[in-house]
């Protein structure tokens, strides 16, 4: 059976929907980040990386938000969490995805996480990095309100994994100092993905 | 016909070579960092995050080279450049691709970019960021060396999409103040994709 190791308000959440989307049969593994769990080497061995989300499946892990995104859409063709057969409009749901892991997921992580990229002990440049997100953070959801978003799900009509994504990325904008007032479309496709049953149930699961 | 968007020295070689591997029809449009042409109306106009690679279809236009990537593969499936009926499969390369994009290339990115993520006049910041690329991008290194790459190719005996992104990050190792010698696997690598007629003529032309 599936196996989803993530911890509570990490972007792990993205995949959590995915499977619950998917109708999928899997478990959960809920690491606690505050013990640091993901760097004991129970985890290590699980997923060298000392991150999550990481997905136990019968061949293997798989870690990478977007890959597991796709591996979920690919493997559960019924629930139609992506267009399998068109390479462009697949494509474009990659690109967004992408752009989530590798630049908004970015942005965000130099609030909480600046000890990647500069010395740990180094106060004034993490509290330099902390000040800017607010302005980097919102630069990226100006681009998804204003070019991205098709509506009234990301790509479209069509729900897609792209849509947990955004989603939980989304949360994250009051931490970060960005209003979502701010991004009309994108705070009301956050309100649409709150009904769901899938997102109730997984964050009943998350944070209940 | 295709269209790629690149500059030289960038990640768009990636995609460049997988095109060139593919055998497909294309043709590429340079632009240059130094004139910042790719924040130019004109460009904007295709991409509006103003980075590369961007690549036009007839269907409209695809950015982020995971996606490129994916796309190439899924477009010419007689060049065997993913294994595009495994979920699981193709779900590693994705993995590989995407810890690529938003950890490696990141980690690279605070060489030169860090004005993204503090104040641009905050040299003090700028600078302490780019003291800790040899370490940060170094680490990354350790972990595909030591965990992720199979050999002889990225994923094991098959040639894939994961290959020539590999080969274009790891050009960039000198340059973030790394020796690839730390790296045998990675470095041999590097130098058994110099030799495939593919990235040669990418080469010839990206550079020439």
């Amino acid at each position: 059976m599936l196996k989803l190791f993530y911890a509570p308000g990490s972007c792990a959440l993205a995949s959590h929907i995915a499977l619950e989307e998917a109708g999928a049969s899997y478990e959960t593994v809920r690491l606690d980040f505050g013990a640091n769990e993901q760097r004991k080497p129970e985890y290590l061995a699980v997923n060298p990386k000392g991150r999550v989300p990481a997905l136990a499946t019968d061949r293997g892990i798989l870690t990478e938000t977007p890959a597991i995104l796709a591996y979920v859409a690919q493997s559960f063709p019924a629930a139609r969490l992506a267009p399998l057969d068109d390479a462009f409009a697949f494509g474009r749901i990659q690109a967004f995805n992408s752009y989530l892991c590798s630049t908004v997921h970015v942005a965000h992580a130099h609030r909480l996480r600046g000890y990647r990229w500069v010395d740990a002990d180094d106060e004034a440049s993490i509290a330099a990095m902390r000040k800017k997100v607010p302005q980097s953070v919102g630069e990226c959801f100006d681009l998804i309100e204003r070019e991205m978003f098709a509506g009234p799900w990301v790509m479209g009509e069509s729900y897609t994994i792209s849509d947990p994504y955004l989603y939980t990325v989304a949360r994250w904008l009051e931490g970060d100092g960005v209003d979502p007032a701010r991004f009309p479309k994108v705070r009301a496709h956050r309100e649409r993905m709150a009904e769901r049953p899938a997102v109730k149930a997984v964050l009943a699961q998350q944070l209940g």
